[in-house]
């Protein structure tokens, strides 16, 4: 498959644009304030990871009609003249006396009437990337607008992926595919699982990785335990089970899913989980559809685990993914959010072999009208076996 | 240069406690919240890439006597549990209805009395993570106790690094070292600079990083112009120079400095920009002492840098850094922030060529009482010309 081509069409950020504005005007927005890296990216294109750095604030204000306007940190200026946006405000930021919020404040005045609303993210999942004091004090400064919640109007936007979105996320998993299907170069039994780390995160970078947001992994005997801990200089062991695991970012999209590995011959017990979380997956590859909620997601893969007889664990089963690692919703019993054609999801069901010791299984997909279709190369059925 | 040993000595983690609850009796706190990774890492030692995933909040709460106390999601416990805290408090996230709002307010209830205050960062170069809704439920939720801005408390104490944070550092610089003396592999003319900044974090792992966290760069014909744009497929040619910076991360602690290459013989202007940069470098390492401000420091740089013809040039000219990639304080004339011995802090003239056409020299220091000790191993005085 060809890499698709860098960005997208203007087109599409009116889209958004659009679909954004639509939701406002049913919530009764003036305004939509955006902070966070995706957010941003997701409405204007800015891409950098310039965000790393936590010492500036950034804003996009998207008003109710027209185009988005851009209060940003001098530094990204000319970024940001790249992208679509013309409505470009800086200021020279840090600013220990008005980081910004003069000028958002002023900025806000003008897109929204005095009695408007400026709505922002306050919801499950999102946070707010600008000092808490500033957002205390710009409260008070576009006083009597009233900032509000606008968690939904987001949401419900971003988790539909547009077919040009489902292209890059599609090339961010053949990056992770053509990685793992070379797991076998580097990790075997006496390889330091650190060393196993550092050359996942290389030969991710050789297959077109832009950059490696996200790895993680675990290795124990039979099973591993905590999948967030950076590696130990523990080497591999035969008897081992190792899991993989990596949001690898190309052009701004992520792809997240895992590929497991025994280490020599696997034990029955693993051998038994890891057929559970295969049978489990194909369950929801063959009966997800739009329409089910995040939690019917969860009680399907649950009821196809404890079909063969294996112990859900591992917290939620699935979750959607698109600019960041994971996005909502989460497959859990209590998340009600409904499932829609052209969410991107992960697939993962986890299975807990003994107390401590578990295997997660993953794909990614994204939801059509007729049902899942794999984004990630199928993992084998047959669980690889490292010498 | 023998890799340091990882994590710190319980010892390292009672000083930080001991020093925040100093500062908080001073500021009249009975508890400090935490919730950003970085803050997060530094009072507990919890260092994972998890919080690329945005959909989980993580709290730490320092009491005004005794240990913190961390209220995680259950996916996190395991790991937390193998830092020195023992009071570790969680539930199953992400939750829809609850994602660990009671349990953070049973847990202030508990630590702080009904009138107290407990603190967070509100300020510059801080930002909370957690929803701003359930931080808004979360106040009301405590009652008449009150949250106030804690910036201060949390900054005067991580800005002063430990002997043993200087080690992480100097070992990730070490790192970042390394891999610029490999440049010439790699960068050269007809070399599309996105396949430069490929290899570049390719080496970076080579060389020891756990991960990159950052890179950034730029290239064009007697200068460069944004740095925060990521790489095109454009080739490198000669007459352009070319930037390289990195923030590559080390047991949890970053570096940040950048290398300047010329591409073929370097252009007049070129090679005197960069000798004003290094000159400006050297006065600042000759110079500079605690007991300065930020703004001095910003002034001896652009002293150094008009002393030889040249303008200043790309925003501020030096920044703290440690266990994020930048750190207060900032080197411009507004930040009054006092330096420190043991204060880890980048050097970073910049220098503008033309319009549009700048050049960026950085070195990393700790400050000693009697000036700078370099961190980073000084940049070759003669620009290093690529073919």
């Amino acid at each position: 498959m060809a890499d698709p081509a860098r960005g997208f069409r203007r087109s599409e950020f009116l889209r958004r644009r659009d679909a954004l504005q639509v939701g406002m005007a049913d919530a009764g927005l003036n305004a939509l304030l955006l902070t966070t890296a995706p957010d941003i990216f997701y409405v204007t294109g800015f891409l950098t990871r310039f965000w790393e750095s936590p010492a500036r604030p950034w804003f996009v204000v998207v008003p109710a009609t027209g185009d988005p306007v851009a209060v940003i940190p001098s530094i990204g200026a000319e970024l940001m003249g790249q992208t679509w946006i013309s409505d470009i405000r800086s200021w020279d930021a840090p600013d220990p006396e008005d980081d910004g919020v003069s000028l958002l404040a002023e900025t806000l005045a003008d897109l929204v009437p005095e009695r408007g609303l400026v709505g922002t993210p306050m919801g499950l999942e999102t946070h707010l990337r600008m000092a808490l004091g500033d957002y205390l004090a710009l409260t008070a400064r576009i006083a009597p607008r009233q900032m509000v919640d606008a968690t939904d109007v987001v949401q419900r936007v971003r988790e539909v992926k547009s077919e040009a979105e489902v292209t890059k996320i599609r090339a961010a998993c053949a990056v992770a595919d053509r990685t793992f299907a070379r797991v076998p170069e580097f990790a075997g039994a006496g390889r330091p699982l650190d060393a196993v780390f550092r050359d996942f995160q290389r030969v991710l970078l050789e297959e077109g990785a832009d950059w490696v947001s996200y790895t993680a992994g675990g290795a124990g005997q039979g099973g591993y335990g905590d999948v967030i801990s950076p590696a130990t200089a523990q080497p591999l062991a035969r008897g081992d089970v190792l899991m993989l695991d990596t949001g690898a970012v190309r052009d701004g999209y992520f792809c997240d899913f895992d590929r497991i590995y025994a280490v020599g011959p696997p034990a029955a017990d693993v051998l038994r989980a890891h057929a559970a979380l295969y049978a489990a997956t194909d369950l929801a590859l063959e009966t997800l559809r739009p329409g089910m909620t995040a939690a019917e997601a969860h009680r399907i893969l649950c009821e196809g685990l404890r079909a063969q007889g294996a112990t859900p664990g591992g917290g939620r089963l699935g979750h959607g993914l698109g600019v960041t690692l994971t996005e909502w919703p989460s497959f859990t019993p209590k998340d009600k959010t409904v499932l829609r054609a052209g969410m991107v999801l992960t697939l993962e069901p986890g299975a807990e072999i003994a107390p401590g010791r578990i295997l997660v299984h993953e794909e990614n997909i994204v939801l059509r009208e007729t049902g899942p279709e794999l984004l990630s190369s199928r993992a084998p059925a047959d669980l690889p076996v490292l010498e």
